[in-house]
């Protein structure tokens, strides 16, 4: 299916839901990378935000659905449509305007090198496969023109590009657009938070859930990045399970810390000839772990073993550098005073044995109380993922759920 | 081993070559830390390039060496010695000021918050064990002391720290001592290069030695980091081969390209069904890979176990980035007209079967001319490494050969 099919089939209802029911039926539709049905606002939604140019209500139905929700009210917005089209010379820009009000703007050179037919990009690829020594730097475009909101260029030379809207919009060079892209679609936002809302935060997840369904894997990824902390409950009392969890995201990444007999893993506790103040009984103050490395761990996940004995010994103790960064920007004035004043807040978590505490390591400072070594074997099983693997992770999820919600 | 009882040896000849002595066959000795015989210029020096403060010339012995080196002639230069002290309380930093005129200021909270001694620091964890929790950020140096270029202060709140010269100036806070802790000690400087110095910059390794020496490992990780790229050669033609180099180093980064039988390693060779351009027999043109992850790989190693064919097929072309920045930098003024116009030099090397293509990723621009997939099968073993397992080896060779330097 191409895409210019997808956009003319807007104009029509009967279309539209053909194309919703194809969206959620076909994995490698084109038309799966803009649209699904945000199950929050019953909107047919794009990655943009962008939603569909159809100004009706329509029923449809939905083959993935349990039996009672088949038969849907579907309140779908009027998204923008393209309006107008210029060139600016001076700037070397081409300027797309909506039915919204707004303008986009693209440098002309970048829609040549983007060009999305079949010469110069292989969707198969997801890759360009236009050729950079004979690129000419001087190209302009001879003729623009729009039909149902997509953009057709025909270049100086002849060669001839289209781009559908959506595609444009969710390349735009807005401050906007690119601050959803990033913040949205490629990263998540994070939430800062103080200790009055810490039981909020502090929310459990099923070990066995995660290892048997997407949905909560991606629950629990989202949350840990949004919040920075996450307990996991139900774990055996296995060493090897910190890893099955870990490998539900991605790779475990290698560090020096790495125990005798799992290398990947590392292991937390008390031991004779300690070479790192982690191997005591003592307190351990909060900090971030590894930050001497160019390539920091995103993800710190511990498996607790065995906790110490006594009712306030072995806790681990959390504060989110999130919030005070927010303290610190609110306040920049006075900064020196801040620092030297403020009482840090953080709570303590007596994370049990079956719970791998999961945590944002660049965000949470965290710690640990001190314990009597003589009385129990404190043990922990623990281990580092970048935050490359784990925003991956996401994104192929929501993905994956997106065409697939019933997993 | 005191480092007090270092400095005091300072003042005689005899003293001094029990030091050296003892910095020779001492791995755990404060004093290695310090000082070792550079080879180059056969000068005592300190990690800061900080000659040691004797002079005089005297004959020395070493027992670690060959019978024709056990008596050498050590020309040792004078280095500065603590001259003065004072503290500026508006800035609360405390001045040190050397006999070659220079001056080093260090804030007073941040001397006490890093003190040697035995209650705030241990050696052992290499670690402080101060507890921040009470920390007094109002404290301040009651009295500043010097005797042999020890720095000693005594604290307002009565505790005593010393700090010695080396400590305190590879800690300096001036520009030039960060630089130098920077740019040559945690990180190597690296030499740009044109093509016109190609033939020069590409130095072949043997992979047999490199797997039998440390001093080879570190003579060719040396050689990649400062001009990008090296050729390891001998390489036994299994496709286990360059895995072995890479554990000479640290650990393989994992990313999505592992192939199904390695995992870690990537296989580049021509496939139906590709799913990236480097899979195909077609030119590739001049990238660098992976620059979508956050955390981009800095090592790119590519075994070649079977080259393509053809005389001018299936090189592999690189830049330098690094020239090509300094180059825009120097012309800054007219960065547009000097980016379009251009032409950009890039080498070919014809690796081939048995050698390891060793390079930047972050750095050289990489390539290849296109094949004849029916004539040849070209097929590449390739690992990644992050650059904190690069520099990691590094130092830890730099300072295992210069205790050991037979190795």
């Amino acid at each position: 299916m191409k895409e210019e099919r997808i956009m003319l089939t807007f104009k029509r209802a009967s279309s539209l839901i053909k194309l919703i029911e194809l969206a959620k039926t076909t994995e490698a539709s084109c038309s799966s990378r803009f649209f699904w049905l945000n199950p929050h606002s019953n909107k047919l939604q794009t990655n943009v935000g962008y939603l569909v140019a159809v100004p009706i209500r329509c029923i449809t139905h939905f083959p993935n659905q349990r039996q009672d929700e088949k038969h849907k009210v579907l309140p779908l917005d009027v998204g923008p449509v393209i309006c107008g089209t210029a060139v600016s010379p001076q700037e070397k820009l081409v300027v797309v305007s909506l039915s919204d009000g707004s303008e986009n703007k693209y440098p002309w050179l970048w829609l040549r090198d983007n060009c999305q037919c079949d010469r110069c990009y292989s969707p198969a690829l997801h890759s360009r496969t236009i050729d950079w020594e004979h690129f000419d730097i001087n190209i302009t475009p001879a003729n623009i023109s729009t039909q149902d909101s997509i953009l057709g260029v025909t270049w100086s030379d002849g060669h001839e590009s289209t781009f559908s809207l959506p595609w444009l919009l969710e390349r735009g060079f807005t401050p906007k657009a690119q601050d959803v892209w990033l913040n949205e679609i490629y990263k998540l936002p994070r939430v800062p938070w103080g200790s009055a809302d810490f039981h909020k935060v502090l929310r459990r997840f099923s070990f066995s859930h995660i290892l048997e369904s997407d949905t909560h894997l991606l629950e629990w990824l989202e949350w840990v990045v949004t919040y920075g902390l996450a307990i996991v409950e139900g774990t055996p009392n296995r060493r090897d399970q910190n890893r099955r969890l870990a490998e539900r995201v991605a790779f475990i990444k290698k560090t020096h810390y790495g125990s005798a007999c799992f290398r990947e893993e590392f292991e937390v506790q008390a031991k004779a000839g300690a070479s790192n103040l982690a191997y005591l009984a003592t307190p351990l103050q909060l900090h971030s772990d590894l930050l001497y490395y160019e390539y920091q761990p995103g993800l710190n996940m511990l498996h607790c073993l065995v906790q110490a004995a006594g009712d306030e010994e072995g806790k681990n103790q959390f504060t989110d550098c999130l919030r005070l960064s927010q303290i610190l920007r609110e306040t920049q004035p006075d900064v020196y005073k801040m620092l030297s004043t403020t009482l840090v807040d953080w709570s303590d978590i007596g994370a049990e044995r079956g719970e791998i505490l999961t945590f944002d390591n660049l965000r949470m400072l965290h710690g640990r109380t001190g314990y009597n070594n003589g009385r129990s074997e404190r043990h922990l099983i623990g281990v580092y993922m970048d935050n490359d693997m784990v925003f991956s992770r996401i994104r192929v999820l929501r993905e994956k759920l997106r065409r697939s919600p019933a997993n």
